[in-house]
Parts: C-alpha cells; sequence; structure tokens
C-alpha cells in the first residue's frame, strides 16, 4: 500500500505525490562493478525474489517465472509512488484540491546483468526494452481509471536514479500531467485553425534545415530541438503523425532501437553525464488525443536546475543546439 | 557582450536563454574555509577589482566605491545569461520564436566575509539584503524593456550554486516568465469570478488551520505549502494583499528579514541541503499587475528532479507538509 495522496498547487496546475512510503527506499551507495552480478543489487538475475513478482518478462521458453533466464523483466515498484489498488476519491478542503494517490508504478529491468548504463547495451536489448514499454503501456490504457502513462528513465544519482543497475520506470496517472497537456492543447488549437499538427510542421522544418538533425531513418528522426533546455538535449521524433507510443509497429521498434542506442552512445561519446529521457504519449480517454504526437526527449543533466529555472520555468543553455548537434554528428563510433 | 538568444519551445510556452558565454565561467572547486577571506573568491572583501564595478552598495561613509569597506555589494553578473545594452529584435523563423537575448543580470554578494550559507548572516545583514533587492528592482523597473524581474538564489552546488560564496542573483526578463504567467491569470480570473485574491484566501486558510505555519508576524507568515513540491519547502507571504516586493516597507523589512534567517536556521537544524529561493513579484507593465500576490519559496534541494518531474511537470515528495511545518517548529534555535 503507498498510501499516498495527490495535491494539487492552489494556483497553477502543478500536482504534488506526498509520498511518504518511498522515504523508505534504500539509499546505500554500494561499490560499482562494470558488469556481471553485483551483491545485494535487487536488479541482477539470481535476485529475483527481491522484486515483487513480475508482471512481463522476456526470457529463455525453458525458463520459470521469477527465476533467471530473462532478458527484460518488468515488475511493479518495490516503493510505489502511487497505489494502484483504490478508487479514486477527492476529499473536501476549499481551496485546496487532493486525490487519493492511486496509479500504477512500474520498473523496466533493462538487462540481467550489472550493467550502468543503457548506451552499453546491444541493439535487440534495446528492442527489447522498447517492445516492454509497449506491451506495458497496451495493458495499463485498458484500465479505465488512468488518464495517462509516463515512461522514463533516471540514470546516474544526479539524474534521480537510486538504484544504478540499468532500469527505467513506467507511472499510470490518474490524470493528465501538465507539461503533455499543455503540448496536447496547443496541437489541438493549432489543428483547429490550420488542419495541420504542429509537430508534423517542425518534422517538416527539420528536415528541410538539417542542422539540427542528427539521425534520420526511414520512418523516425533524432535531432537537437530548437529551443533545448539542457546541451545535448535529444528529441526523438516519428516523421508521420503518430498520438500514442502504443501504435508503434513491430517494423518500426528496430529502427527506433537503433536510432535510440545511437543517440545514447554519440552522446556518451561526448560528456559522461547522468541523463533522463521521456516518452511523451498521448492522454488515453479523449477522442482528441489523436492530435498528440508521441516523442522521446534525452535530457543530459549536465547543468543544474537552479534558482532561474524553478522561478521562471525557463531554462539557460549554454551550448546551442546548432552546435550540439554537429558534435553528435561527428562522434566516431 | 553576452550575445545570448532567446528561444520559445514552439509548443509549450517555455523559453531557453540559449547563452554560450555562460560556458566560460570558472567552475574550479577551491577549497572551503568556514569565514573570512577566500584566495581567489571574486567576491571577498578586498578582490572587488574581480567584479563587474558595484551599482550598489551599502558601506562605511568613508570607504571609496568598488573599494573595502561594504557590507551588501551588487555587481553586474560577469558571465551574464542576457545582455543589457541592445533594443528587442525578433527574427522570423516560423513556426520557431525568438527574441535576441536583452535583459539585465546582477549578482547580490550578501557579506564582505567568505561566508557560505545566509542562515549564518546577521539579522542586520540579512535585512541589508533584502533592502538590496528591493533597491534593484524600483531601478530595473524603470527600464522599459523589462517584463518581468526575477529574484532568486543558489546554494549549494548541487542547486546550481558555481561559487560558493553567500551571494543572489537579479534578472530583469523582456517577457514574464512561465510560472509567474500562469499564476498571474489564476489569480486575475479568481478575483474576476469572486472579488477576492486566491493568495489571500490560502493565508486565511493556513491561518485558520495552522498545522502548516511555522512563523508568523505582524505582517508576514511562513508556512509548508500544501502541494509543497520538495522536502521542508517554505513559503512567506504578505498576510495583507501586496502585489510586488518593491513596495515592502521599511518598517516591514525587519520583520521579514528576522522571518527568512529563522526559517533558513530552522531549516538547517534538520538538515545540511542545498537550496534555492525566489521571489516571485508582480509583472511590471499591465494595469492587472495588482492582482498578483508576491511571496518567496524557499526550496531545499534534498530530492533530485528526475525523468517524473521533467516529464510531467509535477513533483513527488516524500515528507507531508505537516509533518515538516512540524519538525521546522521543534527546532530549538
Amino acid at each position: 500500500m503507498a498510501n499516498s495522496e495527490l495535491r494539487k498547487d492552489p494556483v497553477v496546475d502543478r500536482w504534488v505525490i506526498i509520498a511518504t512510503e518511498r522515504s523508505k527506499r534504500p539509499h546505500a551507495n554500494r561499490t560499482t562493478t562494470v558488469s556481471g552480478r553485483d551483491e545485494g543489487c535487487p536488479f541482477c538475475a539470481g535476485c529475483e525474489g527481491m522484486t515483487p513478482p513480475e508482471v512481463l518478462a522476456y526470457r529463455d521458453p525453458s525458463s520459470n517465472p521469477n527465476a533467471p533466464g530473462w532478458r527484460v523483466r518488468v515488475v511493479p515498484n518495490k516503493y510505489p509512488a502511487l497505489d494502484s489498488v483504490a478508487e479514486l476519491f477527492q476529499p473536501n478542503d476549499s481551496p485546496y484540491v487532493a486525490l487519493n494517490g492511486i496509479g500504477a508504478h512500474e520498473v523496466i529491468i533493462e538487462s540481467p546483468k550489472h550493467c550502468l548504463s543503457m548506451a552499453d547495451l546491444g541493439e535487440e536489448q534495446v528492442e527489447d526494452v522498447l517492445r516492454a514499454y509497449r506491451s506495458r503501456l497496451i495493458v495499463l490504457q485498458k484500465d479505465q481509471r488512468w488518464k495517462s502513462v509516463l515512461i522514463y528513465k533516471n540514470e546516474g544519482s544526479a539524474a534521480g536514479a537510486t538504484l544504478e543497475h540499468v532500469h527505467s520506470q513506467i507511472l499510470a496517472l490518474p490524470i493528465v500531467p501538465r507539461e503533455i497537456d499543455q503540448e496536447w492543447r496547443v496541437l489541438i488549437a493549432h489543428y483547429e485553425a490550420t488542419e495541420r499538427c504542429l509537430y508534423c510542421e517542425m518534422v517538416d522544418k527539420e528536415r528541410a534545415d538539417g542542422r539540427r538533425i542528427i539521425l534520420e531513418s526511414a520512418a523516425f528522426i533524432a535531432f537537437c530541438p530548437f529551443a533545448s533546455r539542457f546541451p545535448f538535449e535529444i528529441c526523438l521524433m516519428a516523421k508521420e503523425h503518430s498520438p500514442g507510443f502504443d501504435a508503434v509497429a513491430n517494423e518500426e521498434l528496430p529502427q527506433l532501437a537503433c536510432m535510440l542506442r545511437q543517440s545514447l552512445q554519440r552522446l556518451a561519446g561526448i560528456v559522461d553525464a547522468p541523463l533522463n529521457y521521456v516518452i511523451h504519449s498521448a492522454p488515453l480517454r479523449d477522442l482528441k488525443r489523436e492530435h498528440y504526437h508521441w516523442h522521446l526527449e534525452i535530457l543530459p543533466r549536465i547543468s543544474k536546475i537552479a534558482g532561474f529555472e524553478l522561478a521562471s520555468g525557463y531554462y539557460i543553455n549554454t551550448v546551442a543546439p546548432e552546435v550540439a548537434a554537429q558534435q553528435l554528428r561527428d562522434v566516431a563510433l
């Protein structure tokens, strides 16, 4: 039981998950081994009993659930920010708005080995991870309580990782988060005014310009966004309009895996930085979800989020995206 | 010359300052001394020549400008994020929106000694700092190019400080930042619907409830916000409606200094954490600025800003504000 609470700021659309159980997470900094098994790591093969039972695993057909033999494994978060077994409840405490903290919080363990970075995984391994994302997204969006699903990675302590073993997280929420909601509203308004998706226009613009593009495949492009928040920020986007990550086709997964892995490797060739990546996918419960255009943002945590960023919601970036893209293209792999 | 550029995200209202000159800042981690002068620190008394000439200083009447004898000193930022000597210019590159990077960027040096934390300053010293904020805000808001002024502090490397000597920053911007704009819009709409300020209602609610209040004086309260983003987050707010920090009265400054210093000391009594504080003050150029209600937010950086926060714009907080307020009240000073 998470026993958490969702609280909305009384003025701005900013919800906070008050999740006191998560303060019980172990934060020990263990000794790092480059690969192989790490003593005491709950995500290494052979330690399956240290996590809740798996909800999905890609594994050797001869192996048993919750035992070694898997390549990618998805388990409920042992210290969930939100609780998945309750109904939504809204106490009244005007002017404050709150909800009980319901949601689903899962962990994708991306390798059976104690690997520290997704850039070090093989291409098929990255493809398995993306397939696991899609599979869990499709399952979670059937639950009518969830309005949005976030998929994100924290790699490195400064990027918020509490365990170093390569992993990512899925969070299903009973609300549509501010960042996605704002994008979505603008995309709807732009479509209603012009009958065009603003992200599709941006993809056209980037392809015509070329200065910020890092990689391009049949279905996807990777580019440094015009208004990148962080040095060497990278966005992966489908070239054709595509609302949700759930609709990525089987034949597109290898392309996307190749592009994600190469983007991370090129980044690692420039700087050894902690990083987050986040997948923004369409909200789940609205006909207008078709106006969304999913994308994956890689956010290297080279600069600090400081007072200016917290006060303004804006960012200061000391590397121009055109320069970053040039450097990323120039990395020899 | 900053030679920077302001770029707007093509979809959401998120501007980024592309400031490549700031990458030239020295980031050396020098040896820390608890007080007194630190060799090589440009903010210590005796090193006035290492900064641009002062724009304000509170100093011994017998001392000379840009020489020792000051208590608080304000100088232009040597590596400004924005350039103060240009006119606003907007290139056309649809669908992208940009502005040349104009603005004013100043540093408030809060002590002539190499002190590392505002919590260690005396009450009169904190009062001088607040008076310097007000004085610079009043000067900067006369420049018709600026639409908003941000005042903020980065204390500790993880909170974004590149120099450890106690200081804060002022940034005047040609746009109203997203966070302030969103607050302001909601405050205007609420006033037009109810003829009440939503922050004034919140102050009433907090005083009636009491569980989240830490300190109260004749003019101000300090409380842990209902939807605190960070553990032990503290908000200082005027009890009477007050749009801008420029209007804080002389007789209120000592009260506010006492409350800010005590809040920081109480926080330091619980945890030795990096922190930011930010002053949200009314936008400068609009009759409706009267609907704003200024406040100061103290944001202890105990938890990391991770993938979830960046993906959603929401936060996970592991300490309930009611518990945080109780602990802050219980600190023996």
